[in-house]
C-alpha cells in the first residue's frame, strides 16, 4: 500500500502511541478480539497484510499467531471518525482468536447479574501454547 | 439486573477507572463506534437498558443519545476474556451512530493508500446538535 505514512499522520495516537484496533470476522460480522497498534504495527500489518499488533503486556511488536498458528489474514481496515480507532475485517486462520481457545474473546455474556459463557472453545490452549499469550 | 456490583467487580479498568466498549448494530453486526465506560457509567447502562458511556473530552457520564435523540437501546453485553473490554449489542435509534451524522463512526477506509470515504451520512449534523459532540 503506498502512502502509508500519510495516513499514519491522520490517525491520533495516545500519550502511548497506541490507537485501538477491533478485530472483526469478515465475513460473519462477529467481533474477535481487540488489541493495540501503534504506527509500526500498522506499518507491518499493512505490507504484511497479516494482523501485527502492539502488545501492551510484553511491550513489542506481536505478530498475531505467530506461535498458534492463528494468523489473521486482513481483509479491510476502517479508520473511525476521530482516527483513534481502526476495525479490521480479518480471516481468522484456525478459526479462534482467542489465547484461551474461544473463538471470540467475547466468550462471556452479562445475564440475570451473572456472567455466562456463551461459546465453547475450538482449541486446548495448552496444546497450542508453549508460552502464555496469543 | 442483580449483582452488577460483582461484574464490576471483575472488569480490569485502567488506570483512568476505564474499559472500552465498542457498540455493535445487534441485527446487522456492524461495528458503529467505540466509547469508554467507567463502573457507573456500565452500572447506569444496566439499570436504564441504554449506552452510558464516560466522555474523555468532558470528563462526565455520557448518555449517549441525549442530545441528539441517537441513544442507543441495549440488547446484550458480552466481556472479554481479559475484562478490559466489553461489546454492547445495541439498536441505533436515528440510524446513525456518529456526531458526523453517519451511521457508523467507521465510514473511511484505507483503500489504494487513500483513506475513502465508503458511507454517506444519515443525517445533518449542524441540524441536530446544538453543540459540538455525540
Amino acid at each position: 500500500m503506498k502512502n502509508i505514512d500519510e495516513i499514519i499522520g491522520k490517525l491520533k495516537f495516545d500519550e502511548k502511541g497506541l490507537v485501538t484496533a477491533v478485530a472483526q470476522d469478515h465475513e460473519t460480522g462477529e467481533i474477535l478480539m481487540l488489541a493495540f497498534m501503534n504506527a509500526e504495527s500498522l506499518r507491518k500489518t499493512v505490507e504484511t497484510g497479516q494482523a501485527v499488533y502492539w502488545s501492551r503486556s510484553r511491550q513489542k511488536l506481536w505478530h498475531k499467531g505467530e506461535e498458534s498458528g492463528n494468523v489473521q489474514n486482513v481483509k479491510d481496515i476502517y479508520l473511525d471518525c476521530d482516527g483513534d480507532a481502526l476495525v479490521l475485517k480479518i480471516e481468522q486462520v484456525g478459526g479462534a482468536a482467542c489465547h484461551t481457545g474461544h473463538r471470540t474473546c467475547f466468550y462471556r455474556k452479562l445475564q440475570d447479574g451473572e456472567l455466562v459463557e456463551v461459546d465453547s472453545p475450538v482449541f486446548d490452549p495448552d496444546k497450542v501454547y508453549k508460552h502464555k499469550g496469543a
